[in-house]
């Protein structure tokens, strides 16, 4: 089991409709010591990816995008959702779709900040339904960027996001995939323990 | 004149109505490596002082935070706002009010986060009339915890808001504090240069 999935076990708290609260160390408070562990985890794995660039989306993504771009020795940037008002200048844009192809909302970053050929690596607290990260993927391929890989802290491997993703040929490394969860007991199975 | 007014001079946009894009380096595209000098700067500035724990609010004040809790040790809490639905369990909150006294929005920090006795030193990425400062001091102090400085980027000195903190007693330190910038010839005057 590796620091991440043992932090989970020991810190997480499992919600009814399989919802895991880390907001004692990951989203609300953060561990810094956590986030530099991670930050070395997603840098080691992709030492070797050439990344020029850590993307991410506001708000949980910020914090871990920042420890793994300072081990990459790159920069990073975040995505704004749709309800951000404060870019100005040409955006990239994509839909956040569901599984209908309902929009959900739109993530957009500035023209300046992701440019072709760029090697992206987008980072990211949670996969789910994956469907966030299905928008940043589209912003990378609209600016003619190179999406590199993926990496999530915690998969939910319960929902389709992350075979979806794989499936579509992208490198997606999680730190711990959550094979399941149960409110009522409290235990969590990893998918890769 | 140190390393964030010259920062600001060479990569801040002036926009009419004493708008200042910083979009570049401080809150979309983020230098890691700025990051770390900011960090490494509050960190010395507040060496002394015994904080416990570093206090942001969402969005743009996350990785400043994280920087300066990395160097000092300790951990960080960003405060969340009144939009966001996903704090479970008591919170401390706080109506962020313009100088009429009008509610403009909340924050809230869960009360696991902010306990009583805590040294807690805020930091944010601008500060102009003051009110979501003051929203995170109320914060700090509802929870009985001691504000032992506010640490903020970019000030902008033309408006009230560091003012009215310094007024109050508090402890605030500003890396540039911007006297005056002129979006027509695109200057800008620090306070403290």
């Amino acid at each position: 089991m590796n620091f991440l999935q043992e932090r989970v076990l020991s810190d997480g708290v499992i919600k009814a409709g399989k919802v895991l609260k880390v907001d004692s160390f990951l989203n609300h408070q953060l561990d810094i010591r956590l986030l530099d562990s991670i930050g070395k985890e997603f840098a080691a794995r992709f030492a070797n990816a050439g990344i020029t660039k850590v993307l991410t989306i506001e708000t949980s993504g910020i914090a871990i995008a920042c420890a793994v771009a300072r081990e990459l020795g790159v920069n990073m940037v975040y995505a704004k959702k749709g309800d951000s008002i404060n870019i100005d200048g040409p955006v990239y844009r994509a839909e956040i779709v569901d599984k209908t192809g309902k929009p959900i909302n739109q993530v957009m970053v500035s023209k300046k900040f992701l440019s072709k050929g760029e090697k992206i690596l987008i980072v990211d607290d949670f996969l789910a339904n994956g469907y966030a990260l299905q928008g940043l993927i589209a912003l990378v391929e609209e600016a003619e960027a190179t999406v590199e890989g993926c990496g999530i802290v915690i998969e939910k491997g319960f929902m389709e996001g992350g075979q979806r993703i794989r499936n579509l040929g992208y490198r997606l490394e999680s730190l711990a995939i959550i094979e399941n969860m149960d409110a009522r007991t409290g235990t969590i199975t990893f998918a890769n323990p």
